[in-house]
């Protein structure tokens, strides 16, 4: 089967990489021409934001899909007009790339997210107390175009883009659920994960599973996954971030309709990964049993701060000495800092030799040039 | 790095697929140009026989390895005289490729091996008492090159070529054990598989994980993966497939120096896979982990007999549906009988769980056009 993905980024490739135990043609679309899928498929350097580019790479396609939602979903409609396959569908695509139709989905299906206001124009006047988040419609990634307003000062700073005005959760844990639906209307979730942000790159640092839960948050999770599953009405597979705030209560922080950072873990630590569960949405196979295998965990390996141009993984080699450590890199060639290079899993036997191993792990290595 | 792989079928392939959670650039060499690696590396379409071919292909590269051992082992001679890494030597990989000199290091390296006579010229008298193997000097693989000639009628069917007159062993098991070595010197040990052949087609068939061996076994295998190790004065990943014979004593049967079928259960089997290992050998890194991460076992998706054409997998949906059941193609579009087009590997928590499982797949799915 010819499967086309928009982006040829590290989620392209691990999924491609998990895909070469079956049998089909990848194709990607990324304006790097070194990109991470760019020598491993069957490449093509364009703008995924371009109608025009868009179509023609679908073109001859079984089946387009993203590892990225910044594309062009008119485009996307289009391919589908003409018959072509696209998961997730254009639509869903267009609700969740833009933050005021996402927020107005989980409104509209009764999936909790905290309480909002649009803000199309930037006159509008803000009705939100402080303190409040501002997410900007579009554009969005890796922590960037968020910001907190803590203050009467920090309005000045308000982005005068169209955006969501949010009220800010008093948050215990940053979890985060991996759901997939196939064609036929099956449904698969991944167990939890935990994620610990870095507070100064705003980028997903450590993420862990099993997650012990409440009960009742457990409960609560699984009404939401419920729900969004039948609310989306596409094929595909999503990351769910949730909050669960100091009252027990949990929300939808946002949702990408794609493979996900923090469902990285499952490569070793669970019976099948993320990405082996996105090529069975993508080709409308029984979805993959999710089962976790142990205790794992994730940290990401970010270009450190101060050094830019060719990488150096700076102890790595001590690195690879650790048993069940799994160092996965993403084929990039030059480093800058906060960039996405690689991450590592672990597996542990109980949840402390886990926070030992990632803490370890994470002072043994530094991204440099 | 650029790795330079002789042969671009599915070891290359699997290899490559395990190595792409690093950062190097592969390059493969086969005769067919639709060779598994052909899509998913620098391919060069050309003979791994030919001394000039073979020595423009290592040009260049910063190792070159084998995923097949017949290769042109002079022109590996010669890379290696100009200063180019060959993983393992062209030394080690000449005396493997040819039997009777593999027989002799054996016995030059007190490794218990068959009694044997060397047959250069057909004309020689064969002091061998019937029944005894004959085995083809070079060119044997897959179980192609060797036979059982039992009794004087079967004399008239002796290859007329260089060859190896072996002792017949009372086989009671079939093991496999994959040793490797680093570049430091630096070895690791997969844990023994037993292995299960399908009488008809000489192929392997069944391959399970781990084997519960006498104790004296287990330390029969460990002097001959020592001594082996000791022996091979190379880096490299070597499959040594062992007889257990009825009188509870440990033959090696024969060698392969590169990734090996009887491996392929340790991708979701042990704590790192045959691949991840021979990566780690190729760049002299650190040698992985090896550990058994449960019961597991392989069966080989074979094509059937009667059906040549492209392939269908008959069945495999209701395969997928398996928990813990992984199932690896290799890429290849035309199915013929016999032909190994892919595998399937199971989890299990107890031996009899892996059995059931994997007769269960093997009624589940044929291989035809």
């Amino acid at each position: 089967m010819k499967i086309g993905i928009l982006g040829g980024g590290q989620l392209g490739r691990m999924l491609i990489q998990s895909a070469l135990k079956y049998d089909d043609e990848f194709y990607t679309l990324d304006p790097a021409s070194d990109a991470p899928c760019s020598t491993i498929s069957n490449f093509t350097q364009g703008n995924f934001n371009d109608y025009e580019t868009v179509l023609n790479f679908g073109k001859n396609k079984d089946v387009v899909t993203i590892e990225i939602e910044h594309v062009n979903a008119d485009a996307l409609a289009e391919i589908e007009n003409q018959g072509i396959k696209v998961v997730p569908n254009s639509a869903i695509i267009k609700t969740i790339q833009q933050k005021i139709l996402q927020k107005e989905f989980y409104k509209a299906h009764d999936i909790p997210s905290p309480e909002f206001q649009a803000v199309w124009n930037s006159d509008e006047k803000i009705t939100m107390t402080l303190p409040f988040v501002q997410k900007m419609n579009t554009g969005g990634y890796d922590g960037k175009g968020v910001q907190v307003i803590k203050n009467e000062e920090d309005l000045q700073n308000l982005w005068k883009e169209p955006s969501v005005i949010e009220k800010l959760v008093d948050i215990d844990k940053e979890l985060s659920v991996i759901v997939a639906r196939n064609e036929k209307g099956e449904t698969k979730t991944f167990p939890v994960t935990e994620m610990v942000a870095d507070p100064k790159l705003n980028l997903l640092d450590f993420n862990i599973c099993p997650v012990f839960l409440h009960e009742d948050t457990q409960k609560q999770i699984d009404v939401i996954t419920e729900k969004f599953l039948n609310a989306i009405n596409s094929p595909g597979l999503f990351a769910i971030e949730l909050f669960l705030d100091k009252a027990g209560k949990v929300w939808v922080n946002e949702t990408a309709p794609r493979l996900h950072n923090s469902g990285h873990q499952s490569q070793e630590g669970n019976a099948n990964s993320q990405f082996e569960q996105m090529y069975r949405v993508v080709k409308n196979l029984p979805l993959a049993d999710t089962e976790s295998l142990g205790y794992s965990g994730m940290l990401n390996l970010v270009g450190a701060e101060g050094y830019s141009g060719k990488v150096i993984y700076e102890g790595m080699e001590e690195v690879l000495k650790l048993p069940k450590t799994y160092v996965h890199l993403y084929g990039k060639t030059e480093t800058k800092p906060g960039r996405k290079m690689g991450h590592i899993n672990v597996l542990a036997d109980s949840k402390e030799e886990l926070m030992e191993k990632l803490i370890k792990v994470k002072t043994m290595v530094r991204v440099i040039a």
